[in-house]
């Protein structure tokens, strides 16, 4: 598959849509639109006790308050997704971490996005300033994690699910 | 959070740009960019020995041949996620199933699109014939339930990370 060329089409805040034309190893040529995205980074937060997630209101979806893990979209200068992670829990949290584990990354919509979402575990907590301008609507929801299970069950959102999903799987392990 | 209104910007193939506008609880307006979406369905298929994935081209990330389960998105006019699940396993995959249970249904980016993705558990399967028009570029790639680990290691797609990771705590339950 080769890439032989692109425009933008479109170009907003939440970033650019491009349309891009491709040439498959058969020869046929096909259009693809994609909407480009500077990439996120998500924190699953716990001091082996309590899950650290938020509550915020998603414009785009029709849910009131989806309940979610910390997280942020990368800086445009290509911030590193640690770094990110580290923002976000500051922010939403005012958590810090001594302990930092890579669990996945993975894209959150690949037909349509070239969005890359890159979690963590974030453990060891210490408390942080949170910061209060980022986080006027965020709620931070402390939850048990003997509750993960429920949890899990009501969560709505990708990220969320697959970090909550894991750490289940490294819990049980 | 009351919406105030919104214009499309852009209209594509993979949808349209909105950009609405909000109203929050204390008074403060927000303008929002939503990429809208129809939603989609994805299935794990298995039959108690073998996984049944795909790997297909994807060109908005820069991934050759990306595993995932098979998906599609739900068509326009409204189609049940539970149809459109057994079309995609149908032409995909060349299977049908006796026993389908819904796992559950999230957004896969809630911060700029409105996509929501249905998933499936399929088992009881049996053989259909496979769509020859949908699927020219697809491979079909059938994975022993028993390196389901390592395959979730790997996985870089959201449903599919979801759906495997849902699949081995039930199996682990």
């Amino acid at each position: 598959m080769e890439r032989m060329g692109g425009e933008v089409v479109w170009e907003g805040r939440i970033g650019k849509v491009r349309v891009d034309r491709f040439r498959y190893d058969d020869g046929e040529e096909a259009e693809r639109e994609i909407v480009e995205h500077p990439g996120s980074a998500g924190v699953v937060a716990h001091d082996g006790e309590t899950l650290y997630l938020v509550r915020q209101p998603r414009d785009p979806v029709n849910d009131p308050a989806l309940l979610e893990l910390p997280a942020g979209k990368l800086d445009e200068e290509g911030e590193a997704p640690l770094d990110t992670a580290k923002r976000e829990l500051a922010e939403e949290i005012g958590k810090g971490a001594r302990s930092w584990q890579h669990i996945t990354s993975f894209y959150t919509s690949p037909g349509f996005t070239d969005e890359e979402c890159h979690l963590f575990i974030a453990t060891n907590l210490y408390d942080e300033q949170a910061d209060p301008d980022e986080n006027e609507r965020i709620e931070i929801v402390a939850v048990p994690l003997s509750d993960l299970d429920p949890v899990i069950r009501d969560c709505r959102d990708s990220k969320t699910l697959v970090g909550l999903l894991w750490l289940r799987a490294s819990l049980n392990r």
